[in-house]
């Protein structure tokens, strides 16, 4: 396992003093910003002719690319649905006497580019020369988090060198953009309108026409350009963009300010586009009344509140808390609950590989932390996105030749958007995770109502697919599940695979569960009878879940101990991570799992399996796990801390806690792992302070890794609100807010009071 | 099963009385042209405004279209070999009084269209008015077996109208040419030169660069415009064509002739542009030499001396009759072993569909035809055609990170060019039938020299292959092959097919008992020392080989059992054929097969297994079979009838003899199933004929379908020619011609005589 750290240990930020070509796009992905409603990565504002990635990116607007695969295979969706490249209102070429700066190919000293995650703001600073010529460079940038529509960077000048200079600045918008992934190699942006004037552009775009039916988007972005340098001209119109150019002449030693704010509507927000002219007019203004240090003040506020609620602190090592501060920075720039239209796609705003905009991670992984660290109506939120999407689901399933729902492996609006047999046909046991999320926003919170309701409707399509996916097979007596491709993504289309049986088995029996606890009413508006509700408890009862008694297994599917057993430890180290060294073939019958997949269902129904079953098939299938999923490290992290296997779980953690920061799977380039970025949080939440809910009670076995001095968190439950803090003397836990509450910690009772 | 006939039945002739615009496609599929130097669809010389596929193509002049796949797999070929569709020298756009005739568009009658097979000729005719105006328009076109190089089309109009008319063409080169399989849209041909007079035009194109280091191709067509229409202006040259216009008026009767002849050569057989001109002046001062009459003449007298050395005559049944004369004619058409550079392309020249030269298919289904109708230098042609892509060979294996040699699924150089996983690395049983060809030519022949040289090192690279592909299994003590597609590619990702493990079983044993009879050198030559040989035959002995005794057969792959095992005729009949019915994931879950698998095994070693094991595999997996490849039927009638199922041979029989004539799987539009046009041949000679070749000795069991009366065949065996005549009344075999014979008849010794 090779690992890059490119940025340097600082416990609030993610600071680097070196500009590496060969690793601009890592830096670039590292040094990403966001707020729910917009982000972009962190490529330079002025131009940079090396390799880079510029993306930007709107929560949201989306297109649908026509699906392009080498054969078609009868039931691939007709498009995959692409994260869109935005307009770029971004870039500002900066002249130096009339030439741009390049920082890849000028003479440049004193690089320093830093995110400071405690304020969310990015800022860059250089001295760049050209000739005789000097200057001092630094930016400020961020999306606002207090007005979600606002974009706002400032560029510092100073003359450093001996002689005067002139400085120019070229602001723009420009919609000549494209995606690295389209499949046509089209641009997905169509330009209306243009207007520009001499310190202010606005330019109008709409994406091109699609087949689909679905929805096409328009954004309207205004800039306006202010500080120190004035204006050149009335400003120019080009084929598909606007720029205002302003300059100054600066002596020795003199410096100038240089401010553009850009406003981002869409046509999400606004269905006419008056309507969208009028409310960027309205935020234009909102935001003149504010200065710059007034925004950044207000930013760092409103950053600091959210710190407030969920920052995780680890005494004693800077490393860790870098880590988890990184992942909660980014996690929270992605998604934080104001839109319940939106959901946390697999990169965020960081880039655009993948495509869509929701996958299983947010039931499996997001939605935990999320319950903890978050009113309880933002996870309700992610559930009611999962209901209004139902119809996509049934589609997909229909296409498939199949009864119920299946949700999709990525989506925009519940329609399948991939297209490799082996995921999309076969990668089902996804429909488990959104069942599984129900019960577990349900447990958590103790609300009844959503799973007796709009919950109900879902899994009961769930629980219609699987009861048509599984055969009966005669000889065996059992019902089974073939043709399916498990968390492991490194096996295809195996038979039996024990956490899709086993969650297939468990969506049946928990969907019946909760069919005695709704109305009649809601049975016959779902046509459910009693007939179908013994057919399910039927399949359940005969469901097929491979064993080895004399391992004390469970097998992660019908063929894997006829496989070739040896542990990765036995790999050398220069064909590792296998992703990138192997061919598909040779990982395919190999015995090495991706991530997770029986200790995936473990995982999930931690407090279902006893001490002896879990570390038996811990023990089993770790030694053969690569963890070359970035969804991996974490539950293992949270299972070895149940094994009470320290070591094991710091190790974990550490995968984890600085999988991008370290760039462990040498594909951070592309952009950051965002949904895994719940992983440290899990691994030190679930898994150092051992946190449980079970019979409706707060439970707590915390323990503090070797080379910590401790750690502190908070939490939500149930309307109270926690404080936990773990040292290696003691563990206290405080309640903050709420209702007397009583708790279990390592095994003993705790009545909480204010 | 649907059957779609759209020509009608007649034992000499594919003809038919109508144009149907859904079927044109089909019916251009259908009167496909060609002499294994080229050919072409039977699309209209004309102008056809409605959907038609216009291709024509050039034996072993391809391009390496980048591969284009919707997530990439480490092991994925860089391209795919595509047969190009060539610059077009057949369109002539008849005009009638100044505008062009389209029978899309214009009233017509008296519409015919007949392939004569007899004699190799395409003849079309029809009557077209456009308003008072009524010609009568006759087209005749070969490609000539005398002269490889040349086309020719003949043109006869008569003026059956009252008014006088003009008559008027446009005789074209054109290279504004596309494939409709190309992965970018591009155009594959750059015209280097254009010439034009009066009534003759040459067009110089060339292949565009690729990035592959595979050749590009130049290919010069000179045109020689003749008859009763005199030469309009000095010909045009547009930017990709040269057009020669010829016109005639015609009083009401009147008659004339249009010739239309052209010389195709290619940088293939002329390395430098020079030569290639040269070469093209002296053919068309061959050709020049013969009228069109003449050329007719010799071109049915070819024709007759292939049929009189292969021509399968049955009496009795004319459907059936077409049926194997189709398949010849087809076959013949693509290849007849005059090119050993060439091979048997899937579609020969009728479609571009799936690229590529070369298939296992050839290996599995041709190689047998060839042995018993061509002389035996043309298999040995096909044998060498693989021993030159040994380095090819090696290369694949290595993609894989495997060692040896590994045939390729598609190829034009030996390089795999197929994308998709599951059969590019999963689909490596063709890699036996590499192997068993040798084997099945060297019994067949006689001639051991070719296995104990050149076949030695296809041999061994198979073999190490293969010993590198297995893994062992230790809680089994076996050799298993996991990760597998076998012949039914209705399943992917199989454990232990028994067809794979068997071949590859069989390989090692094969190899290493040749490489008991080759020399040391040879050893030497290939490193192939006694441990690697002893491994080999450890694997082979510790092979496993799924089995169920209790059902007394043997396992398709580990899983198969476990399905739900409802035979195909419990399937409705509105969802067949499946693959055009079921979503893929429905298709691999069932029970339901493409073509023979397990029965394929059987088949090639069909006098090595009992009648009770043949009988109890038959029965159990021919009813889950779908015959939905066009490779399937033909091997299940050599079966059937070796188990004397009589009514199943002849069943399969009219499957695989008409499966275009009948367009059975519906897909006969894209181009025919030209390797699988073996077919027909080897129900009625390896089934109905019962012919084998065991220990060195030709052997037959015959019998005679019930509807037909007999028939007749020839066979080539070891320096013999043999004529086998079957009645329901006896059998009669006659030497005539080579030494004395002793075969087996019904399993009585006979010894021939001339």
């Amino acid at each position: 396992m090779t690992v890059k750290r490119i940025f340097e240990i600082d416990p609030w930020k993610i600071i680097s003093h070196k500009l590496d070509k060969e690793d601009k796009r890592l830096q670039e992905s590292m040094t990403s910003i966001g707020n729910e409603y917009m982000g972009m990565r962190g490529m330079f504002e002025e131009k940079y002719s090396a390799d880079s990635h510029k993306g930007i990116y709107l929560g949201g607007v989306w297109f649908p690319d026509k699906t392009r695969v080498g054969w078609w295979k009868n039931g691939y969706p007709e498009y995959f649905g692409k994260v869109i490249n935005a307009v770029d209102f971004v870039s500002v070429d900066i002249k130096l006497n009339g030439a741009s700066i390049d920082l890849a190919t000028d003479k440049y000293s004193d690089f320093e580019v830093s995110l400071d995650m405690q304020k969310g703001i990015l800022t860059r600073t250089y001295v760049v020369s050209k000739g005789n010529a000097k200057l001092k460079v630094t930016s400020t940038r961020f999306v606002s988090v207090a007005i979600k529509e606002l974009y706002a960077n400032r560029l510092e000048f100073e003359n450093v060198g001996s002689e005067p200079i002139t400085v120019e600045v070229d602001s723009k918008i420009d919609a000549d953009v494209y995606n690295e992934d389209a499949n046509y190699d089209e641009q997905f942006w169509n330009v209306l309108t243009k207007d520009v004037s001499a310190a202010k552009g606005r330019l109008v775009a709409q994406t091109i026409p699609n087949n689909f039916g679905t929805p096409q988007f328009t954004t309207e972005m205004a800039m306006v350009n202010t500080g120190d340098l004035k204006p050149v001209g009335e400003g120019q119109i080009g084929a598909k963009e606007v720029v205002n150019t302003l300059a100054k002449e600066l002596v020795s030693g003199e410096k100038a300010n240089f401010e553009k704010r850009v406003i981002v509507t869409t046509s999400r927000d606004y269905e006419t586009k008056q309507a969208l002219t009028q409310a960027t007019d309205e935020l234009l203004n909102m935001q003149a009344a504010q200065t710059f240090e007034q925004l950044l003040a207000q930013q760092a506020e409103i950053w600091a509140k959210r710190w407030q609620k969920a920052d995780v602190t680890i005494e004693g090592n800077d490393e860790a808390q870098q880590g988890i501060r990184f992942n909660l920075f980014q996690l929270f720039s992605t998604y934080y609950g104001d839109d319940a239209r939106l959901n946390i796609g697999p990169k965020g705003f960081t880039g655009e590989k993948y495509g869509g905009a929701t996958y299983w991670d947010t039931e499996a992984f997001a939605v935990p932390l999320y319950l903890a660290t978050a009113d309880q109506s933002v996870t309700r939120n992610l559930l009611e996105y999962r209901y209004k999407q139902l119809p996509g689901a049934y589609h997909n399933a229909r296409q498939q030749g199949l009864k119920g729902a299946l949700y999709p492996m990525v989506t925009f609006n519940g329609i399948e958007c991939h297209n490799e047999w082996e995921i999309t046909f076969e990668e089902i046991h996804r429909n488990g995770s959104i069942a599984y999320a129900i019960y577990n926003y349900t447990r958590y919170t103790g609300d009844q109502e959503y799973v007796t309701h709009e919950g109900f409707d879902v899994l009961v399509g769930i629980a219609r697919f699987w009861a048509d996916r599984v055969h009966f097979s005669k000889r065996n007596d059992k019902y089974m599940i073939h043709g399916v491709t498990g968390p492991n993504e490194y096996e295809n289309n195996v038979n039996n695979n024990w956490y899709t049986n086993m969650l297939a088995k468990w969506c049946l029996t928990y969907t019946e569960e909760i069919a005695t606890k709704v109305g009649q009413d809601k049975l016959t508006a779902l046509d459910l009878t009693a007939a179908e509700r013994a057919k399910w408890q039927e399949i359940a009862d005969k469901m097929y879940l491979p064993e080895d008694k004399e391992l004390g297994i469970f097998v992660q599917h019908d063929g894997f101990l006829d496989k070739d057993l040896k542990p990765v430890s036995e790999i050398p180290a220069d064909q590792l991570p296998l992703n990138q060294n192997w061919s598909w073939d040779h990982i395919l019958r190999s015995p090495y799992i991706k991530q997770a997949d029986v200790l995936q269902g473990i995982y999930y129904f931690i407090d279902k399996f006893s001490p002896a079953e879990k570390k038996a098939n811990f023990d089993f299938y770790e030694p053969f796990t690569v963890h070359e999923s970035s969804l991996s490290p974490s539950i293992h992290a949270v299972l070895a801390a149940d094994l009470h296997e320290e070591d094991k779980a710091v190790e974990m953690y550490s995968r984890t806690a600085r999988l991008d920061l370290d760039n462990y799977n040498n594909d951070t380039n592309d952009g950051l792992h965002i949904t895994s970025m719940t992983g440290s949080w899990l691994a030190i939440v679930q898994g150092f302070a051992g946190m449980r809910v079970i019979d409706d009670k707060l439970e707590f076995n915390p323990f503090v890794p070797k080379d910590w001095d401790g750690y502190r968190f908070h939490i939500n439950f149930r309307g109270r609100l926690l404080s936990v803090s773990v040292t290696k003397e003691k563990t206290k836990i405080d309640l903050l807010a709420g209702d007397d509450l009583t708790i279990k910690l390592n095994g003993q009772s705790e009545h909480l009071t204010v």
